[in-house]
């Protein structure tokens, strides 16, 4: 029943063979990987204006210089992970640039703030699409949590479906949004051209604005800036391509970024042209938007378009987390279940354990998660910051043909993301702090798995050899529980093993229940050895653990093995299981974990 | 760190011979047993008058006469148990009366009835006695679930440390309540009597009431019945008394009946007297202690006293359910889980569960549990009605000296008892009928249950002698994974117990792995025979049942066992066993549920 359900909501299991059918194409991947980018759009320009306003209306102008500043600092990017995808076109993006190039300790640190980026992402985006619809219908306000946990298990479902199949549903609203917000821009363009905007909303570029601050102008830029997050997912995807894989991948990077940059400065544009100022309710697209449309048909397709592309968001997470997570697990920094494909052929615990986090971070956040941004915008840029100094280390090591060029874009591109996470740090540290104290906690975790992975390989390894000790004969214990079929059949397993002995213990918890059973076994198996244990304190485990001890002890001296044999019959249904106590998964449990004895456990299959 | 947690909130073990000491004598089984049926004064007479005002307030004088019928079914109820008490001097109540003589479903329609009222208690109870702390704290009345959740915890923990220790415990607020009741009794009649309180106040007893009706009074008359519940823990919980136990328990009972019967009719009387109306904020009792002692300490030592009752009135459940499970459970109509003592010799698993079903009622009501009093009171009267039909069958039947007296006292109780639950039925089905729906359910598991044993137990009896099939020789696969000294390790074990044949069975993913791991093998093992198996789904179980489905079926021609051995290195530490993934349970999960076959583990612990 769990398996057809399973089925149902993922679909059949694929063969590994199939694998390269699951790829992506170029239309789909942009689709798939870029609405993380493309949605901040949503956001990027109202986060300037909203730095601004904290100085006057008159202000607002500086958002041209400050959006043609994010411009610079997103084709530095752009350039940059091109170059990127060239160079390891086996994908990993910062994670895999930042190790190879700086070394274990600054690859971890990308790898492991991307990591907890991925995170914040479908927390974030997917709340902020769930505010988007319950703004539009007030009566689900109070259900926001338990509409956004939906939303990130349909997408959990989706991605454990595959990349391609849930491509091409999530293909629809990102293209729709892009030409929305075109339509949307044309239409705000041809409007301005034709003179039906007066050009009074606006102060003129240049004009003096008093209190106007270094300090504010690099806050509006660093919160400009948070509308490139999501750059660097196309580089962590690269084997999501269909082949040539880095080629595909560089123009869907060169094409999302064109996209982004026209999207961009096109609100940014429109919104100063309007002289637009951000309001509590209302979005800085949406008044464009009614500005440009009124509220007619076009209005509610790009308000609806919006709110789609913002759950969409999350879905860079879903195809960027469990890629990035299989190779950190690759070189042994998180658990190795990560590497291992499911049904579908995605890294399924990889997107579940993704889902599950970004459920508990909205449950603990009770959906408010806009105050994780700065802490997720953070997270972004500095793997930013250190993949393009490993570039830059890159081209200095190796100096290819043409190496100045590509060592003069990275260095550009490290110092603008530099410049931005420390002025992050400086004027949002209440809300980035976090970052100081869990990076540190999640490397530390790093190292601790992977010293105990490399301890586990030395110690498996046969090149290590100390050789077996030799096993010189057999014991075997028999718990018996009473004079059954059950215990029967496992009795006759033991000699059929023909162990040099076989030992029956048998717990009792009162004194005459221990004579009567002695009576009674002797003359039902006069040739095994019963022992009897007393147990004032109810338990089986423990007088059992001592007798094994003792035993197990005797029998190291001559190399004998001892075997536990645990006779256990197995109900016909599930549920009865419940009727039954567990002993002896306990007895297992305790036994093979704590002491060095085989446990052998002997089914008898009950048929009613 | 578990175990010593464990220790510091129940106790260290108790050897079982140190069940003696656990003992309760009559002063603390009286302070533990009847919480309950003392609580209920609280709000019994309330619940009559809160009928009569639905007339008017002149029909309060029927409070009198109602106060005497619920007297004389006391009465009835106090005779009929103290018969039961001395002839099932094991304990029992009514689930043991009604089977003996009444045959099993009755029995277990009285069990399972009892078995949910005792839950229902614990919940009603302990939100009621929250209710009433958090109206004197309105601060945390927002936290009424929590604290309500907090006394249940601290309840199960207190009875998991045994009940001597929580009859001291609970002794004092026991009798400072009685002893509240009765100075506030006593003050108020030493007022009427000094002529204190104004005789206008009340109307006389046989004043005529308009619109007053038959219905109405059967009504109040059952809901002021419901200040008898309770009245059956003394006979349900014999075991735990001192010897000679039944003497003490029905002196314990006889004593309940009497300060039950004095309270009851005091607080009554007092209120009729008064002429105290019901008020939705403030208790009856609360607003005749306020009129007899005005705002004084007596007061609030009255309303103290009362909000820990109410809450210890819980205990009362935790005192029957365990053992009404024991017997249950012994005739297998329950998990045999049941009748087992803990640590501590109290029936824990019943502790523990009963503790958890009311946390979970407590939850799902929101801590608003009043609206479940009349379930809970007609899941009372239907056993009552069934002992006692039951002690009438038996009079009948066994005709013992003086037996008339006895049938008529049963008869008696019976009659009134069907009444109770027929006026329940008629006056408050909206309230009562889920009873309904849960006794048949909870019967048809009763029997399920039972049945499953039963087969179960025919399948192992040894007299039921199906002659075991002789084991001719062993066929051990071992599943490998790799080269290491963990397969190495097992392959010495396997090789130890000269099976006919060893089969170490690989699984590659990859058709070039598959190559490759032969190559090796046979340079390695060359005396054991691989077997690879390609799977192309990337799941190890399912080839491998596969192939040992294969081995089985040719086994069983020639009566070899197949065992599978599995090789496992065990982690130092806990958290290790996050880094490696389980397949080895999964396997013998699958192997040992699903297929006929033994399941060896074998450890291989790693040092570091």
């Amino acid at each position: 029943m769990v398996s057809s359900l399973k089925r149902f909501l993922i679909g059949r299991p694929l063969k590994s063979t199939e694998l390269g059918e699951q790829k992506l194409n170029k239309t789909k991947a942009l689709a798939i990987l870029s609405s993380d980018a493309l949605s901040s759009v949503a956001y990027g320009p109202e986060q300037i204006l909203l730095v601004l306003i904290t100085i006057s209306a008159v202000a607002f102008w500086y958002s041209v210089p400050i959006a043609i500043g994010v411009l610079i600092l997103l084709t530095a990017l752009i350039l940059s992970y091109r170059q990127i995808i060239f160079a390891y076109p086996h994908g990993g993006g910062a994670y895999i640039v930042s190790k190879t190039n700086l070394g274990t300790n600054p690859g971890l640190v990308a790898g492991g703030s991307l990591l907890v980026d991925y995170i914040l992402t479908v927390a974030v985006s997917v709340s902020a699409g769930t505010d988007a619809i319950t703004s539009a219908f007030p009566a689900l306000h109070e259900y926001n949590v338990m509409i956004a946990i939906i939303f990130v298990v349909l997408l959990t479902l989706l991605n454990l479906r595959g990349v391609t199949e849930s491509a091409s549903l999530l293909a629809y609203p990102v293209y729709l949004f892009i030409l929305a917000l075109f339509i949307l821009i044309g239409a705000g363009l041809f409007r301005i051209a034709a003179g039906e905007v007066p050009p009074e909303l606006h102060t003129p570029v240049g004009t003096p604005v008093a209190g106007i601050s270094l300090f504010i102008l690099l806050r509006a830029f660093a919160s400009g800036s948070s509308a490139l997050t999501g750059v660097e997912a196309i580089s962590n995807a690269i084997p999501n391509f269909k082949s040539p894989a880095p080629a595909n991948a560089a123009k869907t990077l060169t094409a999302m970024g064109f996209l982004l940059a026209l999207l961009f400065s096109g609100i940014v544009y429109l919104a100063y042209y309007y002289g637009i100022t951000p309001l509590a309710e209302v979005t800085v697209v949406s008044q464009i938007a009614e500005e440009t449309f009124g509220r007619t048909f076009m209005y509610f397709f790009v308000q609806g378009t919006t709110a789609l592309i913002l759950i969409l968001a999350a879905n860079t997470g879903y195809s960027a987390f469990p890629l990035l997570a299989v190779n950190l697990a690759k070189d042994k920094f998180i658990p190795r279940m990560f590497t291992i494909r499911g049904d579908r052929l995605g890294y399924s615990n990889g997107i579940v354990i993704l889902g599950f986090a970004s459920i508990l971070l909205i449950i603990v956040f009770g959906g408010h998660t806009e105050s994780l941004i700065p802490l997720y915008a953070v997270g972004v840029f500095i793997p930013f910051t250190l993949s393009q100094t490993g570039m830059m280390v890159k081209w200095l090591r190796e100096k290819p043909k043409g190496w100045a060029v590509k060592f003069v874009i990275n260095t550009i591109g490290a110092l603008i993301s530099f410049v931005v996470t420390i002025v992050f740090f400086l004027t949002k540290f209440a809300q980035v702090w976090p970052v100081l104290v869990f990076l540190p906690i999640i490397i530390y975790l790093f190292h601790r798995i992977n010293l105990h992975y490399e301890a586990v390989g030395d110690q498996l390894r046969m090149t290590t050899c100390e050789p077996a000790i030799p096993i010189e004969g057999n014991i075997i214990i028999v718990p018996v529980s009473g004079i059954t079929h059950v215990v029967e059949n496992s009795l006759n397993y033991a000699k059929s093993l023909s162990p040099e002995r076989i030992i029956a213990v048998y717990v009792a918890f009162e004194r005459e229940d221990e004579k009567r059973f002695e009576e009674k076994w002797n003359k039902w198996q006069p040739d095994v050895r019963l022992v009897t244990l007393h147990s004032q304190y109810r338990s089986i485990i423990q007088p059992l653990t001592k007798f094994v001890d003792t035993v197990e002890h005797k029998a190291n001296e001559s190399n004998y093995q001892v075997t536990v044999l645990i006779p256990q019959f197995i109900p016909k249904k599930g549920w009865h299981h419940f009727l039954h106590n567990q002993s002896s998964l306990l007895i297992r449990a305790f036994l093979l974990y704590r002491r060095n004895v085989v446990v052998t456990t002997v089914p008898y299959h009950l048929k009613k």
